[in-house]
């Protein structure tokens, strides 16, 4: 039986639950920075075959790689102003639960969910997050963007993995529901 | 050599970081709940003498537990209105820094805080806290009262230990600093 196709958020964040600190700056993110560790993505990357992720998060990327990774993905950039799609990189500036319950409806590999705030907590309002995978980085950044908003329905977790880490990183694995 | 007095913050709360949820319900914790698990408590908790905990935490262990446990510790509540002191519970109504200050500085075994948010907040924006036993519970709340708030300055953490349990609870403890 193939297994069901799954909407997964990858995401680090620090221990007082924050993505990036004041003005975007993901700096806290090279403290478990390491040579040869990857902490499981790139076996991650290779269970997706779809990415969803907020216009913010992109452009993000954009200025700070100065291209977008992926070119083997289907991307969706969930964007209020619509753009024309580039190659494998699609504009959606529709309903994010249609879109979410079409991918899922169709065959393929898993769909990573790489943020930001706003997406997140637009998929958990409507429950159609599956799994998280949580690392967990050793700081308190005191301030910045909050991966959790309020305002969601209460959902229970199964934790299927809890794995640490030299650096001190900890990754929470949990399917939702 | 003797270990130096600690100040350590033991408590749990919601993978969305929420430490109780509307109207202070508690009854998330119920889902950790096992017969002949403490989750390292009972050490912990004799590995201390002295606990502070903030007024209206200290509020809704009296209703809901009728009494105040921890009849062997030194007891200080944080509390802005002054109240008489009873046995071992102190309210303390000046500046929670000079209190902890004043506590590390005499001998003794650890010291507790209980919680609530405001004495984490103040406690964190003075950095007073050298360590951290988070328990996180396999839930998302999705609204309630979060452990951290914003506006304390950035502190790194070092992970001592990382500890799953069978009802998917994760226990994560940190050195600050």
């Amino acid at each position: 039986m193939m297994e069901e196709r799954k909407l997964i958020l990858y995401i680090a964040c620090s221990l007082d639950g924050y993505i990036a600190g004041p003005n975007d700056d993901l700096s806290f993110l090279s403290i478990v920075e390491k040579e040869g560790e990857d902490y499981g993505y790139s076996d991650f990357i290779q269970s997706v075959d779809t990415i969803i992720m907020g216009r913010r998060t992109y452009d993000w990327v954009m200025k700070n790689a100065g291209y977008f990774p992926h070119s083997d993905k289907e991307v969706y950039i969930i964007s209020k102003t619509l753009k024309s799609d580039e190659g494998n990189i699609n504009f959606y500036s529709e309903k994010l639960p249609n879109l979410v319950r079409k991918l899922k409806g169709q065959k393929g590999k898993h769909i990573f969910c790489d943020g930001g705030a706003q997406i997140v907590h637009q998929l958990l309002q409507n429950q159609l997050i599956d799994e998280i995978i949580l690392s967990v980085i050793p700081v308190l950044l005191g301030e910045g963007l909050p991966l959790f908003q309020s305002g969601s329905p209460k959902q229970r977790l199964e934790l299927k993995q809890s794995q640490h880490f030299e650096s001190g990183l900890v990754q929470l694995h949990y399917k939702i529901g």
